[in-house]
């Protein structure tokens, strides 16, 4: 088997031949470590995407209401127009707390092994509850969400239309599968790098197939790979060189604090990478705004080695490569409040 | 001339007898009192509205980098699913600060006569800017405005198309005029009240024309006139009976802060009743949840009656008939933040 380095050398000069046997041989390869967004959202099993329950989800996503100071919704900290994301290190909630983590973008999470950095919730539908409760996020206690719901009368139709069957209606179980349903559709395909997965050798520039085989060649690949370029697995971060404290602070262990396995120490979900160029500050704790820099601290973190400036600009240059066509989200008109809705919370 | 409640006498008799005179009577008494919303959005003056410029508005509307804390834009107050408003007594600003006042909805705000309770900005352009200044709401001083959006690469040829002639692209000045270009467009036409002007009879229910003929013959429409149902005038906020601190704070006096004129004390601008089924909470504190509490309230701090029960309940359903079709807005996607953005405020 060859080296990584004599792999890189072998794709830079099979590309700097520009032959059309490299271009194909490259192009196999990328397939065999990844798979394109699909252009239809997947189907959530046990949790069927009516009409009425995704038009449900996608109100509760936008409806600030669900959070004790009626002042924070999903779409605060997961903002479809900044990624999926927010532009913070750590998202403001509750009374101006900050959040332990960087909030990950709802883009494509459908599509990662589990949710949160520490994977501690399965899916979607279990993820969406779990800011909700959070004290320094939403703060809305569990039979809080329920109840508010019931105090806007707006809602008592909706949620009859997208659980006809069941007797209790407005659940908070309900809001989970309504807002899981409708995450589910913020998928972002036809990024230049599907479009080139799907057989388009000009979707990407020469410097990103450059980058492409880099981003391959010297390692990144073996976590950042799938669909999701990423998001599959777990891995330690610093598992060849811890980075600083203000990358990985020694008090935050990650899946260590799920599974209280010593093996899971600083143990984090691997991010995707898809649309990775919107979503700066990058990591767990937000602190690295330039996407460069977090490709250079990769490489000597996790794979050992210092990429050169040259390199780093072309493995940039392919991140960009992973940014697909946005969800187009028309604002949902809300159920009013009035009389009989709970107060928020100052 | 006729009295008051001779003139409602007459009017419910009339409607009683369902002929269809009276029906065009009270018709063409309610067109020479109020008007419909147009159908397209005005021009501003002095401040055209090109498609560059509109997509702007429309991005910098939802930006929450326009405050210091990143987290909050025009969007988080003025929340186009919640009736161009928030649903809280008064809005949580920068580290979680109250702002002085309940936020008006930005809907059909271009109507108003001036912007803010207090009328301190003469229209949509010098309004935006207030916010964004306010330490306890976006925090942001002037200079920071146009830096930060320096700052984000993805602006600068979105500011070049929508002011090509002029020289300094990027300014607080044209954040303004995009913000207010956009802001013209909040206009929600087509209410059932808005058909009935235009001929419809059918538009509104037998107790909504009741409530209609109350509303004119009570002397709501006294105040509550145009084509925003009010925000065409000034009036000092109980000028028959003070209603109690917790509505009337002795130390806010409203437009008298502005002029400094003593006829101006606890003066506020009329606020517009369109969409005012939206908007909960009501007042310029934002202490009243219930719209047929404000109607009483109405009743007996402006006009010096007690409205009956029945009386309440017609003239709300009358109110419930302004509520327009909402302006149907696609979350825009912003440039992403990068190396070279300035941060956040923590």
């Amino acid at each position: 088997m060859l080296g990584r380095n004599a792999l890189i050398a072998m794709w830079l000069g099979l590309l700097a031949s520009s032959s059309a046997i490299a271009q194909t041989a490259q192009m196999s390869e990328a397939l065999k470590l990844f798979k394109p967004i699909p252009s239809a959202p997947p189907a959530l099993p046990g949790n069927p995407a009516t009409p009425a329950k995704l038009e449900l989800g996608r109100l509760l996503y936008f409806d600030p209401r669900l959070s004790a100071s009626h002042a924070i919704s999903c779409a605060s900290c997961h903002n479809l127009g900044l990624g999926g994301a927010d532009a913070e290190p750590t998202s403001i909630g509750h009374r101006w707390q900050h959040g332990g983590r960087n909030a990950p973008t709802v883009f494509n999470a459908v599509f990662n092994i589990a949710q949160f950095w520490d994977g501690r919730a399965k899916d979607l539908e279990q993820q969406a509850s779990g800011p909700m409760m959070n004290s320094v996020e939403m703060a809305s206690p569990a039979p809080h969400v329920a109840e508010q719901l019931k105090g806007i009368p707006g809602y008592e139709p909706l949620f009859a239309a997208a659980f006809p069957d069941a007797s209790d209606k407005i659940t908070l179980s309900h809001v989970q599968q309504a807002i899981a349903v409708f995450e589910a559709t913020l998928i972002t395909p036809n990024a230049p790098f599907d479009r080139y997965l799907k057989g388009d050798a000009n979707a990407l520039s020469a410097v990103q197939k450059e980058g492409l085989a880099l981003f391959i060649g010297k390692g990144c690949a073996t976590c950042h790979n799938g669909i999701n370029i990423g998001g599959g697995s777990y891995a330690p971060f610093g598992v060849v060189a811890k980075p600083g404290d203000d990358l990985l602070p020694p008090s935050d262990k990650g899946r260590f604090m799920v599974t209280k396995t010593a093996g899971d120490e600083y143990v984090f979900r691997i991010p995707s990478l898809r649309n990775v160029a919107l979503t700066a500050p990058y990591f767990h704790t937000g602190q690295v705004w330039d996407l460069r820099q977090a490709v250079a601290v990769m490489g000597s973190s996790q794979l050992g080695i210092q990429l050169s400036g040259d390199e780093v600009d072309r493995i940039t240059a392919f991140l960009v490569s992973l940014s697909g066509d946005p969800p187009k989200v028309v604002v949902p008109v809300l159920p009013p409040s009035g009389a009989l809705t709970p107060k928020p919370e100052p």
